[in-house]
Order: structure tokens, then C-alpha cells, then sequence
């Protein structure tokens, strides 16, 4: 346990911009039966608590708003067997997301949740989270890897659900309800993810267009082509223009939407896909396809896509990601809707992320100091997360409610809705200690339809 | 509303054998307004619902126990609409699956659960149980269908969960949680299902050994060698010699187990595929392996798997179909297993199954009006799920837990995962009304471990 400044000071804070609050304690077990003794005493006497992995989430997920310990996992990061008949892995939630890919790379397996952090976060926050990233499309998020898992209550009870198993329907999908539960629940301990053949082959394509309904047109017509890529990134204007600044990539500067596209599996398959999709693509009017000769040039045109949010983030002090979600059908419509917002409220919003998936990541870039600015971007995101719904979409594709979202869960899921889920979290937690005021907020906001007639 | 004796016995039973509870009245709403409406009385009247599609179920999970009122949901049976943008389809539960397959398969997608019995369920029913069937092991379960649910509370609340979002993290995934809820949370009145590209080709083949360990053997390595086929199923001895006897394969019944095995895909990978496997197979020492040359063959060999329910059905007045669920490395064990304890409590029982998936029926032929019979089958029965947790396994794949596996539920999830589960039901459930005896017996059975040296 530690109680020192530095500790608590490095945990009072996590990926998402502007938050801050102190934890009493910072505190690091070691293992599952550690957690329990400590879940135990938490318990007893209503401690507040937070569990996190390196904090990359983006929704204020472990902020400790109210105090209390933080229980930091990274020191349960052991791969605990790779079982290659069942092509399973036993982990604990500490492991960090890129050395466990890397890990089952070299055993020639793969594990396809890719989040953009995954170079920092961890296999326990991806679960917390239900992280996505950029092979979402075809491979589904983290909740589709995940078989089985050992979790502490916050009685300091142990409960193992799943188990390697393709198969289970004993009783309810207590794997899936802890998967995405941002810690309000138990303490994740131990997980059992799946593991797949790695794709042999792929290939990277980029596709530029002058206007962004051709290019979300091109989305819908891959798919209804019965095409899945591996990857379906767009990036809109002012995203291609900081991006192109940031990495030197020789972008063209006038193009409306860039379509970052990458199919894998088996060498015929791949290549008779890209030639689909670059017909697609030429019929819904690119004025560009580039198809990467090789490996260097496959990475060159990634690094467009990767480099986004650090490109963004250096144009002002504070860049606030968001995670909008839409029918892939809606992707244009909502870029649109995006773009008008943004500049009604006279902020600048670059917006880029999985069009495929229809997730998209609209991201101000602002200053924290300027509460006058910073009150214009969070009415210009309330509008935008009332446009995703009113499209059919979600209030948060892969990044969590945590407390940036919590406002916003009952737009979505309606007060019948959250009812349940709160009692759901009182079954667990009744003493409301496990990752307080995330969630769940005092009070919905209210929704205001606006007229965009 | 009807309360005439037909219906009512005509609903007092399901797919389980010797289980019959006469309900009190039979219901068939037509909307889900009319749920709602419905839900409101029996609320407020604390009378007990069983809402059911066809009853193919096999755990007694749709017999109306405590009486009451059955809500059969077959008027809700319209596909309301196909977004091929967004490959995913709106239909209601009372849907047949197999006309649901059939439909898409019209248009050029797939919808891949094949639960045996989908030529008369429903989809409302797949969904209740998180229906599995032979092509689970490629294409995973209901479960990974479900984008999204129409939902009626017992308060006669709608909820709506999720939607067409290959994404969607908003709060704890009810979703998930109403799949395989057993009609014990809630009555599902709608359904978003994602749907996919049909594999353009498949192929056919059978293995057979003359000892059961090559087998299982061949599972195994098919898995090591990254390779994933569309179905991978298992027929042990007993299996055989009555699937031939009743459908005339001419099958060699020395064999111990046969391997039914099929890919689909792009065709040059499922002939390196199928090529790869009859490799494997005779590395494995199988006797014998015959690939389809063409469908009508394929279909034939289909037929030895397709057949094993209703051959065995033919053989005694009585046949009970398990489901018993391992780690895929554990089939040869598991099936060493089953017959040894069948030997022991001197009854028959036959095993096949999706082995690909760790998933095995043991089935046993018996007589109801044998009581002293039907109570050593429960035990041997009893013993089964025993050895199955003892490998890893879970006492449910796919046929749900119901009434039939309620004593066990424990023996997998243990108390306080149990506990977590009955707190949930009562947050939906308050007064007890849906489907009550069902998922959690009054007293768990006291687990005893066989000592098999």
C-alpha cells in the first residue's frame, strides 16, 4: 500500500483529458487471494474503489472520483499457459495488451483485439472496457475472445465463470456481464481468451475521394457486396490535413475522405477482395487508389491512420477523443451532421475512426483553460451523441461510459433500462464501493432534440 | 386467451422427455404492446408465465411447472425487415428458423445457428438458450447473431438493447444477458440479427477409426494445425450401429467413432483444407476416410449425423439426449468416460456430438415406465456431469439448464456465482412470475466425487 504523494498523484488521473481527483491509497496485489483479503476489508468498511490497468480508457473510467484505494494490476501480468489443442490462453488482467499479441505471434496463433493504446493498455482493462480497435470488423471486440474468467466480488467472494470452453449455457453470461462492466462490478483476476489461426496473407489500400458521401457510399457498397475487410478506416478533411502535416505522408490536401482499407487470410482470397474492392472504390468516383506493393508501403499508409490522434493532439493542449456509433449505413450522414455541428458551435472537430464498423472518433481539439471554449465543445459533443441516436447509433462504441458518458446512458437505454442496470450492480455491490460514480450518474441530462431543418 | 383442455395439454409438455405440467391458460399475443398489456396483469396478479416458441427445448425449460399462463409466441413469427447496407435483419421470436435460413439464404446471406432441431423452433426459442448446432465450432453460437433485442419487462416496461452496431458499449450488455436467459428475465418480442457472406463452396468428409483415442486424436491435431472446419462432429460406436441400422448407410460397424467433418469457404481453401485434414486423418491411423465427391453424396454422409437422434428415438419407448461439454483436448477422456459409467449402471447410452467444440450428446435409450431403470440412468447421468466439471467442462453446451439441470447449476458456477445470478432474476423478476422453477432448484444436489481407479 502506498500513501506517498507520488502515488497517488500518478493514479489521481487517467487517459481522458481534464479529469483529476486524489486517491487516499494506491495499492498493488499480487495475486487473486491478495485481492480477496483486500476486497474483504474494503468491503467492511465502504472504502471506495477503483481497479485500472495502465488508464488509456478514454471516458474517465479510473478517475477515483471519490477517493479511496486504487488497485493497480500491473503486477498480476503473467501469461499463465497457452494451451495450443484448445487454442486458448489463461492470463492475468495485468498482462499488457502488446506483449501478449506478440507473444502468441511467435507461437503462430493470434489474438485480434487491436485498441489503439494496446502498446500500453492491459488485457484486464480491455475486458473492463470491451475494447475494440481497427480488426473490429471482421473479428469482433475483446467481448468475442473472451471464454472464461476469474473475478473477486466485492465480498472477496472468488467466481470463476466460462471455462475453455466453446460451449456454455449454464445459466446467465456472467463473462459477458463482467466484460465491459468498467470495474463497477468485481475484480477481474484471471481471463481465458480464445485464440484463432493468424491470417498467412494482406493488403493495404488506400482510397481518396473529393466528397464523403462517395467514400461512406463505397463503406456501404463493400459490404453489401458481401465483402468483410479486415480493416475499413475513413479520416475526413481536417484529419487528413493534420495527419499529413504531423507525418509528412504527401496526402492530397483537398480531398474530402481517405479510406484506409486492408483485407488478410489466404492469398487468393486477398487479392481477388482488394480487386473487388478497388473497383468499388473507382465506381463510387475515388479520384485515388493506392494499392501498397509491399510490407514498407502497407506500414507508410497505416501510419496515416495510426498517427491521427497523436497528429491531433499536438495542434492545441487539450484534445478530447470521442466515440460516436452509427449504422455503417449512417457513417456520411453523421460526418456531415459532425462537421455542421462543429461549426456552429465554432469548434474545430477533426473526425477520423472504423467506418466498417460504423464507430466513429470525432475529436476536438481545444484548451483546457478556456472555459468559455471548452462549454462550446461539450454542447457541440451533446449534439453530436443526440445526432448518433437519432441515426440509430450508440452513445459509445468501444471507449465506455465511465463518467464522461454517464449523462448520456439513459438517452440511450432508457430509465427502464438503467433501472435494471443499477440493480444489477447492487446484486454485486451493495455497498456502492466497486468504481463509485462511474456509470451511473445523479442525473441523466436532459435531452434536447434539435431542429436541423 | 384460451383455457379449453387441447391447448392446455397441448402446452403442458416440450422437447424433454417424461416431464408434463398442465398450465392453467394458453396466450398468443399478436404484438408487443399486447405483451406488455399482458405482463402488467400477471404481474399485479403474481401469476406465473412460461413464454415459449415451439418447445424443442431439451431441459424442461418451457413446462409450465407451477401452472399458470403459457405465452406461446407464434403470431409474432414476421421478418420485419432485411438491411442489406448493414447485413443484419429485424424479426420477431415466434420466426421458424429454418425459414429464417432459408430466406436470407434468398438473398444471397447466411445466418449461421443450425440447432438441430431449427426446422421447428423458433428464433425467440434460439435466443432463450443460446441455441448452438453443428456449425459452432467455425461460426460460434446465437449468441454471436444477436445485435440487438425488443425486450418486455415484467413491470410491462419495453426495454431496448443494443441495435445494427457491430459496436455498442453503453452500460452492463443486457443483450448478452437475455440470450440464454431461459425466459426467466423477460419476454423477447424483437430481434436484430447480424448476418454474413455464405461461404461460396464446402466439402464433405468422414473418417473412421477402429479405436476411439485416434479419433479424438484427429480433433485435436485438425485444431493444432490452425485449422477451424465449419463442422466437426463425432458418432461412437453405439451411435453407429444404430444410425446404420436405421438409415442403411452401410456403415462398418467394427469402427469405434466416425468423424464427420465439412469446410466451406473460398473453394482453393477448403480443398487445401480438406486435403490438409485426410492427412491428418490417416497420420491419425483412420481406417478409412471418404470425401464427397459431390452434394448428393455430401448430403448422404450428413445423413449418418443428421439421423442419430431419431434412429436412437426408434430403439425404446424412452430417449434422453444430454449435453455434456469439455475442452475440446478432453473428447477421447470424456467418451471413455461415458461409457465406462454406463457399463457401471448397466444402460445404454450412445454418444455423438460436435467434438469440435468439446460438445457431446450422450443419449440414453430407455423406458419411463421403468423405474428402476430411469433412476439408474439419472445416476449414471448424475456422474456424467460429474466427470465433465472434473475435465473442465460445464454441465450445459447448448440444450440450457432449465428444470432438468437446475441441481447442478452450482456444481459449475458454485454459490456465490449462484447467489449473483438469483440477485439478478429478482431485479428483472421481483415477484417470482417468469418461468418460475426453472435455472435454480430449490436445493443444489450434493456433488460427489466417483473415485475411478
Amino acid at each position: 500500500m502506498h500513501e506517498d504523494n507520488q502515488a497517488r498523484v500518478t493514479h489521481s488521473y487517467d487517459g481522458t483529458a481534464m479529469l483529476q481527483s486524489l486517491p487516499d491509497a494506491v495499492i498493488y496485489p499480487g495475486s487473486t487471494e491478495e485481492v480477496s483479503r483486500i476486497m474483504k476489508v474494503l468491503n467492511q468498511h465502504r472504502i471506495p474503489l477503483v481497479s485500472r490497468g495502465s488508464g488509456t480508457n478514454l471516458c474517465g473510467g479510473t478517475v477515483p472520483v471519490q477517493g479511496g484505494v486504487v488497485m493497480v494490476m500491473h503486477r498480476m501480468n503473467r501469461i499463465l499457459e497457452v494451451d495450443l489443442d484448445n487454442l486458448t490462453a489463461t492470463v492475468q488482467p495485468g498482462l499488457n495488451t502488446k506483449v501478449f499479441n506478440e507473444y502468441v505471434e511467435e507461437l503462430g496463433l493470434f489474438y485480434p483485439p487491436d485498441p489503439s493504446s494496446m502498446a500500453i493498455s492491459t488485457i484486464g482493462g480491455n475486458i473492463a472496457e470491451c475494447s475494440g480497435g481497427l480488426r473490429g470488423l471482421k473479428y469482433g471486440t475483446t467481448k468475442d475472445y473472451v471464454l472464461g474468467l476469474e473475478a473477486v466480488l466485492p465480498s472477496g467472494e472468488i467466481i470463476r465463470t466460462g471455462g475453455k470452453l466453446m460451449k456454455d449455457v449454464a445459466g446467465y453470461d456472467l463473462t459477458k456481464l463482467f466484460i465491459r462492466s468498467e470495474g463497477t462490478l468485481a475484480v477481474i483476476t484471471e481471463a481465458i481468451l480464445r485464440l484463432v489461426p493468424p491470417p498467412v496473407h494482406k493488403k493495404t489500400m488506400l482510397a481518396m475521394y473529393r466528397d464523403l458521401a462517395s467514400a461512406a457510399r463505397t463503406v456501404s457498397s463493400i459490404i453489401a457486396s458481401r465483402i468483410i475487410p479486415a480493416t475499413l478506416e475513413i479520416l475526413d478533411n481536417p484529419t487528413i490535413r493534420v495527419v499529413d502535416e504531423f507525418a509528412g505522408l504527401g496526402l492530397p490536401l483537398d480531398m474530402e475522405a481517405i479510406l484506409l482499407i486492408e483485407q488478410d487470410g489466404d492469398p487468393e482470397l486477398v487479392e481477388r477482395d482488394i480487386e473487388s474492392i478497388h473497383r468499388i472504390c473507382i465506381g463510387q468516383k475515388a479520384a485515388q487508389v493506392t494499392v501498397a506493393a509491399n510490407d514498407e508501403e502497407a506500414k507508410r499508409l497505416l501510419t496515416a491512420r495510426r498517427s491521427a490522434f497523436t497528429a491531433l493532439a499536438r495542434l492545441r493542449p487539450t484534445t478530447i477523443l470521442e466515440d460516436a456509433t452509427v449504422p455503417r449505413s449512417k457513417i456520411a450522414e453523421m460526418v456531415v451532421e459532425i462537421n455542421r455541428i462543429a461549426k456552429r458551435h465554432n469548434v474545430t472537430i477533426c473526425t477520423f475512426g472504423h467506418a466498417g464498423d460504423g464507430n466513429l472518433h470525432p475529436t476536438a481539439t481545444t484548451d483546457a483553460r478556456d472555459k468559455e471554449e471548452i462549454i462550446r465543445v461539450e454542447e457541440a459533443f451533446e449534439e453530436i451523441f443526440e445526432a448518433t441516436l437519432a441515426l440509430g447509433g450508440t452513445i459509445t462504441g468501444e471507449h465506455g461510459v465511465g463518467l464522461l458518458k454517464s449523462p448520456y446512458l439513459e438517452w440511450k437505454i432508457g430509465e427502464a433500462g438503467v433501472g435494471i442496470m443499477k440493480g444489477i450492480k447492487e446484486v454485486f455491490d451493495p455497498n456502492g464501493i466497486m468504481n463509485p460514480g462511474k456509470m451511473f450518474a445523479k442525473a441523466a441530462r436532459r435531452r434536447v432534440v434539435i431542429n436541423r431543418a
